[in-house]
């Protein structure tokens, strides 16, 4: 059978390709940035096992991606930063989305088991 | 070649169609309504020729199709009324999504074209 | 009241909006991309007044748009042709979207009314 | 830091919450059935450490679910079974979505880690 860290991870992976998946692709220019990352975050965050989730869409890179003529361009994960904390069965994890040569790389930052009595144990940082 | 009016329709239909099912699946709950109104809104009114957008998201909707074990739903057409107005080359066109026997149906309610000279012509109400 | 020329080019609208807004972002790669074409033209004729959907993927352009670590890319408008015709009330509009000086454009091609009695009449081709 | 066992866990949820929140509200009938099967289990496949995925759309829950007028419906996760395999650095992660009190659930079903010289370790079944 699965660990609970296991499981974990596994409801953790589902709530980054849920966010990406259901919001890549919309319109968005500096000013929608703000409604936009409240809309994700409160989204995602009606998942179960999902504690908490910030969304930061660049309103810099929003600028630069956006095409003169149309004042708009559609949401990608080049524009964003995500980070989120899931808990499962007493382990925490924590993941975010950040740029890494260019790409948009999910990653998982810690995975924390209480039962393992060792705070901390199992995290990256 | 299309007219104006009916290249105002065009578009009226393009903004409708982007916003149902860049938004149908977002995980809702009764606390989550508000942000994902205003996200949806904000997003579609970047759109060329896209007046204005007002999405209400009923929350006693989002309460009763909420299965109690999960929390939250996925939005779908029946949880929501929509209304738009889009502004081409001097037509106004109005739209809005409701429930018409258990179905969400999205219609035209009004085409106005300043170049008729008649104010309000070609409108349902 | 809407005209039904008018009210075909609004359908025709929701379609195309339909169809860009559920596939946009679909993981993509030169080895999908026919699977990907099939299930876009058949799920969008499956909508009311929708005779015929025609999507074309480019393979080459897919392949220049991935980058080599992946192995794959995000299906945009730029990856692709579409054509739509839609019939509503003995009105046939012809839709397409292609490249437009670097940016992907949905436009009607042609409003064919047979009630105009003029066969042909109202199109651009 | 993450174990490779975590690591191949969270790569499934991420394919889990992509493939579901990608094609949710795709229009489907009877006849759309089997395209969309395909394309959406290519779609995922192209996504990095994704072995294999299997998706079947039950022609008999979309018929059922089918407004007469309309002659199709929304893609939603009760009208579908999907299972797929991941493969991270010499784990192996089966997943698989089916309905579970009339919700439809995604799921672990094994994690093989090849590393624990245990061939089958770790998994339900």
């Amino acid at each position: 059978m699965a660990t609970d860290a296991q499981q974990a991870c596994f409801e953790a992976g589902i709530k980054f390709g849920s966010l990406y998946h259901q919001f890549a692709g919309t319109p968005v220019s500096p000013s929608s940035t703000r409604s936009l990352e409240a809309a994700m975050a409160e989204a995602i965050e009606n998942q179960p096992f999902c504690e908490s989730v910030s969304v930061a869409i660049h309103d810099d890179r929003v600028a630069d991606a956006i095409d003169h003529e149309n004042g708009y361009t559609e949401l990608t994960g080049s524009l964003m930063d995500v980070e989120m904390r899931i808990a499962y069965e007493g382990v925490t994890v924590r993941t975010r989305m950040t740029m890494r040569d260019g790409y948009p790389l999910m990653e998982l930052v810690g995975v924390d088991d209480e039962a393992d009595g060792t705070p901390g144990s199992g995290t990256t940082n």
